[in-house]
């Protein structure tokens, strides 16, 4: 934050790493106000990783020595124990995190340590952090999704003839059964997995190189230092890579869409354990209760996370502005990158651990959702179709239809509980067979067998193909 | 627009499509706030084909017979026919696109019309309708994006070694040939390709067949009906096969990366055409005068561009703001998701169109260009690189040409006016040598001759290879 | 849109108002991409209105004869009528209302009508023009809002005693009454109608004699015309005068919260309609159906509604980020100010207006509302006030029903359903009294009698005093 | 964050503030996703704040004795003394900072703290905490706006006739001062001011006494609290009470908008220390330099809050979006509430520090701004008002001097560089006189002497009033 406390007392010094053209030293204010190692320390360990691999290159193209490239490796692992141990002081003074570890680099090795800066700048090194950055973070994300997504299949296999009311307008639609409402998560997260991937493949380049905006006159190995760190390819341009950020704003378009789909999920479980539908319970151990009223037991996990989701989106719209009004090539404008790009990365991952936990763990009250989808005229489709099949056009059917509906609601009554001859002043090609065929929850789920359909068979051959389809994007 | 003219001059009537249970018919202006036909007409020929392929499935299925698929083919083309010759009245109480074309339909072949809507329902139906819609203007925004991509090269391959001075927080930092430049925007769009391409995978999937959200009781064949309208897959699960809109906002996510690399492209266009700067000229066409002033020719089209940029990022908040509290499957909110994505569309289509025309008509002026890469001490990093090679630590080296610049700026110099023995007070290490090897323009882009890297060689093979890409790209 | 259809068929000619310095005819693409007219020809009345005034103004200090002045509101009367009769010819290649109706004006008046732009300028223009016209927006909007605010008093007013379940976490909280809960609606909207006011002090200034950015030679009389326009003041700088666009982002917000505000009333109404609620019916006049559900009757006022505020969310970003990048002092950017401010005035109107006749119209089922009440162990927190009463701390109190909420859990009965004796087991403070004082729904909401609280007479007052803030926010 | 790193070892126990009806512990991980003591101790000041005036108004109405009430009060300081020494230990298992305070209190004082709850909900009190709250940072947003605004007062009062060209499209238009410009910035800010007052009037409103939702069974006197606590007036509706966040929308609204102008200054104050402008030079001590590149001095200051509106955008959408889904009244998601709020804060009141400490800093670079003013036809508005003043009409003027441009700009002159014949052979009415009354920069200025004109005069009028301005609104 702007504001926040660890001010220098006094104004700091110029700074050493590029104060020789100043006649006057930064201002303290600005000094805090301008600095991000308040919250880049969170990659040291891909700054450091990303110094070893550029050492390493310097020295295959001569630049560096086998010793100095010791020395700086000995020197940066050193660091990352101290770092780990929570004994590496931090400076704000020395601005961000790649000044604080190169600086306590020379105090260490001395004159070897200004060597590791050779042919690179800031500005790629920190692209190339973020990136490194982000990449772990993806693949921590999707064994999180993965998790999540195994979980809803389980959940679904127990419940694959469950049936409940499935809601269009939150009006009660059509009997669906539980397992088939589960999928539908299921298959939201599976486009998840797909952009994430998506996405990965474009975090994994390499900027460094670009050093600070046009390369460096430095016989670089940009190849060797991608192969060192992993990443699948170079950058092609030294502008852009100084400069792209889609990629953040990539993966933050990417976390949006996740947490607004569980924000629906969230949506529909506080529905779903209210007291007006009581289709399911969460376990006490993801609830909370009120400090004045005794008898709450509050969904709180799933609305914090419906209200997580406005928060990304937010970091979205942080990030698409601070680069749209950007010349090339890199700004400080840029630094303001990070701050919503881990923002969207812890919310997302907690919000898919927590989901990930609850879940499973979800006890769906069978009676009471097959008691909804009784009511409500559930299967008023179904009579419509059995009209077709008896000869009737659809639009014909469904007037004839709503026309029962309406005396339906106006004696009180379900229409499995009209009587045949209530039912055949509408149509005579109502027969006896209607309340088998039509009107009961069963023939109504089983009828839908068709892929994506809720038929309990469908259900199960979807399942199965899920868990294929899990394992082909997670190989 | 919710308020616009046309609102019918008395109470609409019940509607014939749904109106078998009500009591009251629709309130009028109601009738005209909750109505899309006067957005979704837009999308009418892909309505026409996706019922085309319904009918044709249907045949195929035994739910019609062949003289009624023809019977509804025959129908469906005259309809199409007399839209797009204008003649096509479209009615507002009849709510969309699909009630309007279906109730011209049973208008003109009686009974047969009203059975295409078998086995489908208006929620499959604009799922399907959109997502026909989005392909086809991902693939003409792909062609226009290819054209743009183009232009740069060319225009690029004109520019390899004209130098200009490279910005760093619009500081003058380290000359750049005016080639490398464009490339840095070429990159941009390469991506965009790409998140088009990896976007349109989704949007080609065919929901058709999840009818109101449960599927159907008919024995429709989902493969084949995909098959004729050539979708890749057709979708899992039926709920979420109607409540998905996740391929939209993925579009809005990749038209606001587009917009936003455009953004920044006109933010560099309109300083370069600055007096100022100079560094281009936007011929006449593109351009226009003041009312008051009589000197003006303002850019318009790139700060257009810019300005347009906010309006596709309010599109992507609109629509995940719109998804993200609804419980599943369809709710009337989704109606609200088209205006958006459509304003995406054009708006990333216009400035892409104009974008295409004028890049190519750049002129750039070459002399201006050269000489504000002279000023600003574009080669500092070279000197500081030419004393590094002599064996200086790069922040020593770093720190010494600090103070060669202090002094240059006081005396109103550039580094390459100070004489030998003025730089030799900074270091003894500086010959005669670094006027050649050192402070020219060609010395420094040349010498950044590696992948990535600004040297005309390099930027040479960068054009080569990006005819490459694209060609792969588009394959 | 960018790409409407009305594109010239030929290039069109060099613009007659700018075109002195220009060597080439603007490109036809280019004309219609830069054009405004397809979307300003909404204020023709305002520009009209502010050139007549204008003219007056020009007149009364000498710079036009009252012949002059007279000839050209003549022309401008005329012009007005032939747009409102619908037979003035909008011309793309005239770019804008304003050159549009000049230009006419000057065919008409000849010679006399380009002297009307005299001491102004189209950037000066249009910043009058919108503020008029947002003006006029503003306070139908603020009529419809009175509407609305008198419709939820009215119903309020016929249900002061109304019990319901309170909600929080969408849980069961404790009793209030229908008419309470109404009034937490007009408070919201009560605070909209503050903000437009607010904002509406800060749109009524004249920007007008702002010419294109630095004031004009001429001797205008700003008040002047201030004062012929209604507006409250002039504003107070030239540069500021034709690039501020604070005040549609400042309406952009108010409609933003105005949309939230009807959202949050739009999700309680879906809730409500719910077979699962059915708290609460929509006539159906306000509703639609299914085009394959027979039974289906659906809320689509509230869902539409609660959709279209992702809209205006949208609308606002796109003005501030249109904005946030603008040197001074007008840009063409400033020409997208304009689609996001009407499709929000528009969405407001509209959402309002729907809202307006609707909620007067809302039915409530009392019976089930208050057999949900009882339900839920509403009455708790009444339970632990009347142990503290009796001299329990609070704390202890809330621990103790607690338990005894657990034990009803357990056995399926509300806390009013148990015996004296099972109650007792948790604390013998407890008597028979409790019944009647604590665990009835009368005797929970009569108690919470203060400013702000439920009980009846407070919601009586509250409406009492609602009039007259009402009529004192209106006067 | 959700994923910090103070999670307890093992899982909590079931929390003694509401865990009577629970079977079971929460999940340790839950318990910290759910938590929000690690933002929420921000305002304990304000917390504690708000329990003593709590309190003190249960003693007044007999709830309390004066013992207890006393014992309270000295507890409560104490815990303060110690947060504020840094000695007080947070606990994440007491979920936020008002359990954490109530425990402690109830630690050290026994069964009175626990009486401190009686009459209020945690719901009502974070509703107070963050008015209270809000309220003190608007006040000191406030302090460091006026800094500002005197600040640009005291520099544009040194440049009332400094001259510079004023820009439209960027691009030169027409000659204005260096004052006049700076009073562009000052008017911006006014509104902004005016803008957090009026925000102000509707945070500072009590909502205490709403209890849960429904108000409280005990003899509450919310007046008498709001009278201790400095507010202006109590909410009106219970429900409303706790479930409005509609103030800190509103400041995030207003937030948004001071970015937004402060972006617009800082994009400004970037193009004017380029090496192209160069009109301004910030002192070093806002500035740093490059690890690469030793001549560099970046204008960071600007650069970084440009790139920090984004991201109070970006929380402005986070808590829109955040309310608009949920019904009344209370729901977890309100703890997302606080972040975007404290970033926007704490964004908003370091870049204003900043601005206000730098621009009374700024140095301009008096005659490169008039060079560049002579240049780029600045005058060419006063040729064609010198036309219309010898009797040519406006548009015909318009044309002529179009055409003398074109002349100029082939001859690569000024239109002061003209010879009277050039400049002659495009109408016979342009005598000796225009090179001193229209073509001067003088002249230009001083002749658009009007309120809100560039004349130094007005400039210096504008100032005076802008103080008596200034000393209205902060009186």
């Amino acid at each position: 934050m702007a504001t926040s406390s660890n001010i220098p007392d006094s104004q700091s010094q110029t700074s050493g790493m590029w104060g020789g053209r100043f006649t006057e030293a930064t201002d303290a204010f600005v000094a805090e106000f301008t600095a991000s190692v308040q919250f880049d320390q969170r990659f040291y360990k891909q700054d450091i990783a990303g110094s070893i691999a550029h050492a390493t290159m310097l020295c295959k193209v001569g630049v560096l020595t086998e010793i100095e490239r010791d020395q700086i490796i000995q020197g940066l692992t050193t660091i990352q124990a101290e770092i780990e141990a929570g004994q590496f002081v931090w400076r704000v003074e020395l601005e961000d995190v790649h000044m604080n570890i190169e600086s306590s680099l020379t105090e260490r090795i001395g004159i070897t340590g200004k060597k590791l800066h050779t042919g690179r700048s800031r500005n790629d090194q920190v692209a190339t952090d973020i990136r490194l950055y982000l990449r772990d973070e993806i693949d921590d994300i999707l064994t999180i999704l993965k998790k999540l997504q195994l979980g809803l299949l389980s959940l679904a296999a127990q419940h694959t003839d469950t049936i409940m009311p499935g809601f269009t307008h939150l009006q009660t639609a059509q009997p669906v059964t539980f397992g088939h409402h589960l999928l539908a998560w299921f298959e939201m997260l599976v486009r998840d997995t797909e952009r994430l991937k998506d996405c990965r493949k474009r975090v994994n380049r390499l900027p460094l190189g670009s050093a600070a905006l046009a390369g460096t006159t430095y016989p670089i190995d940009r190849h060797y230092t991608a192969e060192l760190l992993g990443f699948d390819e170079v950058t092609e341009n030294s502008l852009d890579g100084v400069s792209d950020r889609d990629f953040a704003i990539e993966f933050n378009a990417a976390a949006a869409l996740i947490m607004m789909h569980l924000s629906r999920m969230s949506e529909e479980l506080i529905l779903w354990t209210s007291a007006q539908f009581k289709f399911v319970q969460i376990p006490d151990r993801f609830c909370t209760g009120s400090s004045i009223m005794p008898q709450k037991k509050n969904p709180d996990v799933p609305e914090l996370v419906r209200g997580k989701s406005g928060r990304v989106f937010g970091d979205l719209m942080s990030l698409l502005t601070l680069m749209k009004g950007q010349p090339l090539a890199y700004n400080k404008d840029n630094q303001e990158d990070k701050e919503p790009l881990f923002d969207a990365i812890d919310t997302v991952r907690g919000s898919l651990m927590a989901f990930a936990d609850m879940v499973p763990a979800l006890v769906p009250h069978q009676e009471i959702m097959r008691e909804a989808a009784l009511r409500g005229f559930s299967t008023a489709t179904d009579l419509a179709d059995y009209l077709v099949k008896k000869g009737t056009a659809f639009r014909d059917a469904h007037e004839i239809v709503g026309k029962a509906v309406a005396l339906a609601v106006n004696e009180d009554k379900d229409l499995s509980e009209l009587s045949l001859e209530q039912l055949q002043q509408f149509s005579d090609l109502i027969g006896q067979d209607v309340f088998d065929q039509a009107l009961t929850l069963e023939a109504s789920v089983h009828a839908r067998n068709h892929i994506g359909g809720t038929a309990p068979a469908q259900v199960q051959a979807a399942i199965e193909r899920a868990h294929q389809r899990i394992n082909a994007l997670y190989a």
